[in-house]
């Protein structure tokens, strides 16, 4: 029996694994931080044995609730992942399996590895619609990218779209990449026509360092970039600098922050009713775009969210609620589930990378829908 | 030089075809029958001459004026098809083109042949949501094929969807191809939840005879199975004669016809106003049904279209008004464009087999939006 | 139930098909011919229930030794073909086969679709080593395609491969694909090497009637083409005619000409002993090619195949001892079966389309092997 | 601008990289050791702009021969990697090239990354013909990989190969995914014949930690591999430990152990003619081995390669030489060119991953030449 993180995005510490029955592990902290929930390991076992996985520090994590009706993810491929039997106690995550195969890999959620998210970043750049900017560089000295797509110009509205600010949110850069794939496909109606009047600002992976590090929340030195957005400083979160200053440059008409949420098993949008100009013609934009997407898809909805921040109280470190103020526009952020969408739930697979770039192309219905009245 | 029509869908008379500046052409007409339009050949000419073809007897086609603001379409490798320069003064149609290779194909539009066809039905066979049902022979002995996708069940609603009656309109079947990449897709949300309350049948191509015989309009023995839904007979119409009477069987909640327009440069829905049974609840769901699409995609338009039915004037021998009559359901002709839509032109390629399909996919939105209402 | 053949090559006659237990079929004549053997079909059946069909004038066939040992194709999805339950009592060969959905398609070997030939020509034009060539008109109006590859120069040796003179031996196409597949790829080395110093001439399909319309042995007219080289007409066998005047324009210095054989279940070589010119050089060449193919490959052997015809006593009339005799030339018939290998058995596949494309590939290094000697 | 090597392989230090036209490169050493010539990097550059990159410490590089008339790759989309111009002048290696999109990889090979690899084994442990063993860890705690083919049985000759242990060779990788995708094809002839007598033992990848690190040619504690077969240890060689370990728990039949050469423009096998017991019997079967590799590619040749040692003057501390030694068997190291094969040159992109991989695809059929001889 062996069990091994050390390749892009691994978080396992091995405790003790001799018995397959009692498999001993925990979860690593994100470097210089206390937040730790993503894991990712593979694990040499016996083909036909049942291996009893207990993750004992799965109590203390960032939100112990996440683990409530979880079910890690197993693949035997790396493409295909699927649900396995998890329990939770309240202090240890237990993952008990019997492996059809010598080798096969488990994890939070369905990993995004760096290596795609450079195949992705190339092969937008290949297409005439995108330019390509580097922003900076992080501070594990990767490289910060931003795709501009369509053709810049003053009189059209500036769509931002940020992903993975949390590293451990996948599903956030399976859905850059459905919406990515809708975007460029050159005979896609709705794509089309919003390039005629839109530019698409997007930055699929927030925190390359953080993504690569196998973290939850944090980049290189344990800053959660998303409440940097105040005052975001080259030492601390670099990452949301250079956004910030892009921003600043292009303006912004919509912005989508996309995240994961361990808790709830939803899809659903984050406002920014608190910010100090949220107005009526922001709450008619913000009905409006989840009424399209209510309209076209259930795997949104609206029942199941946060709390709306009361007028005025906003966190304005949150990317949506900095941006939507500095900016005076439609802001939101996106959350989907690492469990399921309870409304419609898939026993085997669960909420999927699939079903996260699905969104990402649908969500593009929704941007289509308000796109004309941004700056009404 | 020389030109061949000898292949699934192939139609072409050649007049005269030894000088390449002086081609002379003309379609064939439907078995039994005056309609003619589809056209369909392969040229081998000389790479890097152009080539002059004139076809003669266009002016008396079925729609004239169908082939003005028309380009006709052209591949050599038959999977990319693109528009060439065209001519129409009235009377002859001219495509004047300089080949790049040896040989190159000519069709009116994209060709989805009888091979693709059974490609696609024994596919969405394999899938465990579907039973594939054989409804009857057809007059040269081909099977007509019923796809039922979802669990039969009576207190679901039935969703019929029917294409290319007129099998020169191809675009007809790569809408369907659309359509059921979508509805078989597990892990799109909207199928999945559709399925979960709607059985669909569809039948792909109700005409495969003359979809073979490259014919624009009729089935094997000249009939306008378009005109049949009164009185369908096993000696004229058995493809509409099956179709209505697996209707009877199962009933019907809603009905799209899907079909090509010669003449009109744009997708639109044809309702049944005209039939007697017409009232406010069809009004709604037509309704309903168009905002949704006009919503997400700029390929539909509600501007341009059929003249409305006056109550009670509706021909009752066209498929969407005889089954909206039998069944009091919704019911739809829907009509896409030979040349383009007008409201989002694309030079190169005009309307074609990826944007039906797109069009075939964003319609179950649309139908997703209804289908909770449909016996309201 | 249902059986129909109204497609791309079928071929069967329903003489009574109410009960499973007792279907009765006949495979169809070749148009104006008495040779029949190939048949292709599809069933709508009942899944769950074994289903008996019997050809019951098997035993009059062309081969009726054809059925010995043999065992029919099946497929569900026209891409995997199996092998099913088969016997033949010298009469009729019963095929017994339990479906596991709705419709499954019968065929005696794996068929190669008219479609699927129009896509391999224009895939392979495209290629910037190839010239597509338009040869002449069959007498069902098809168009004869040549390909000639790698750049013509009079010291280039020419290497000729024909294939499908008999439209049955549908393995002979996959064998060309296979071939083509390796000969157009830029980045294998023997491909590259041999089109510096050969061009080949190859024909995919000789007989693109007599496949289209299902027959096992001749043309649209009953020709038996393999036995029309002496002296071809325009009207009797053109596909010859045509081919032949240009493999005198061209020279000749190697043939092969794709076969497969109905009773021997071996891939082998017929050579061309009996022919006039016969010499040591074209026997040292052969034993070269077959000593090449032999070290690579235990799909191919010397020890089963036709007896080999003593000197000067060669038809003439088939064409490989025609094209040998006539350029003085090493030329082939290879032949592959209808059945297996069996030196390597694959019970739930036999021989197939894949292993019939790999061998075309393994040629080309017998081809390699020996090209530099063709002129010594 | 910027330049950044932080992903897998990555190797490049940044001197100076202010103006397009002075920038200063250098290649890192592999840790702990002295070896370097290993170089990745991505550049985000001027569109439009010539970049001249000099790298300054290449002529001090292990092989600084390997710098002539070499040039090094570049890629844009990661998948397609082309030639660039390059010059060296002894001391320094310059690559100049004008980018036409925003951001272009250089490598020195085209790079097989960790994620590859990892997609790699547990593809083919998907097979039934594979068992996946893990061998041990390495000393960065990745994981050996095995991959056994084939039903393991005393009677069966066993066949190993091993790639990569000099980490900078990603050809290797390349020739082994090659050789596994014909070995795992179970329509292949010869590799269905081959696993019928022969077990294969493939380790993949057999410094994973110098391959993630971007080293050229040493391990994790800078451990050159192939100067460890004498006396392995856990400590700098447990990579070689627990393959010598496996090894001789199997026992070897054919050892083939596969490099790259940064000189020689040419493939060419290093036989083991210096060690004890290296006799007529090795002797012949190395000739046989070769003489089926020369007939069938012209990839391969024998005329240029390494020095044959004189009969006892092996260096035993290489793999090849020590494996052949301890199990008296037939091994060979195989070296593919970083530059091209001077015999078939493609100026376009000189010796590829393609080229490798059909090249590993070839070796099999002189494995299956001699494998029948190998216990004579
Ligand atoms: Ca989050
Ligand atoms: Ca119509
Ligand atoms: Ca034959
Ligand atoms: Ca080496």
């Amino acid at each position: 029996m062996f069990i091994t993180a050390n390749f892009d995005s691994g978080n396992i510490d091995v405790i003790r694994a001799e018995d397959a029955t009692d498999i001993e592990l925990q979860i690593r902290r994100d470097n210089q931080s206390d937040f730790y929930q993503w894991f990712h390991f593979k694990l040499y076992g016996e083909v036909g044995t049942e291996h009893v996985m207990r993750i004992t520090n799965a109590g203390e994590s960032a939100y112990p609730d996440g683990w409530k009706e979880y079910s890690a993810l197993a693949s035997y491929d790396r493409e295909t992942w699927f649900r396995v039997p998890t329990q939770f106690d309240g202090k240890t995550l237990t993952i008990a399996y019997t492996p059809e195969q010598e080798s096969v890999y488990f994890a939070y959620f369905v990993p995004y590895s760096y290596e795609r998210h450079q195949d992705l970043i190339q092969w937008a750049q290949q297409s005439s619609l995108v330019e390509h900017v580097f922003l900076g560089p992080t501070l594990d000295g990767r490289d910060m990218n931003l795709l501009v797509i369509g053709e810049p110009d003053d009189s059209k509205r500036k769509i931002w779209v940020t992903a993975r600010q949390h590293p451990g949110e996948s599903m956030a850069e399976w859905f850059i990449e459905g919406m990515l794939g809708r975007l460029l496909d050159d005979e896609d109606g709705a794509a089309r026509k919003l390039l005629q009047n839109n530019v698409f600002y997007v930055v699929p992976n927030m925190n390359p360092d953080g993504s690569v590090r196998g973290h939850l929340r944090t980049n290189a030195v344990g800053t959660n970039l998303n409440r940097e957005w105040a005052e975001p400083t080259l030492e601390k979160s670099p990452e949301v600098y250079y956004v910030l200053k892009a921003m600043d440059e292009t303006g912004v008409d919509l912005y989508l922050d996309i995240h994961g949420d361990e808790n709830l098993p939803y899809n659903f949008l984050a406002g920014c009713e608190g910010v100090p100009c949220y107005n009526e013609r922001h709450d008619k934009l913000a009905q409006q775009f989840k009424d399209t997407l209510l309209a076209i898809t259930p795997e949104f909805q609206t029942e199941f969210g946060y709390e709306v921040d009361k007028p005025g109280e906003a966190n304005l470190t949150v990317a949506s609620n900095a941006v939507s103020e500095r900016f005076d526009c439609l802001a939101f952020t996106l959350e989907m589930p690492f469990k399921d969408n309870a409304n419609l739930p898939d026993e085997d697979f669960g909420w999927s990378a699939n079903r996260s770039a699905q969104l990402g192309a649908d969500v593009l219905s929704a941007v289509y829908a308000v796109a004309n009245n941004l700056r009404d």
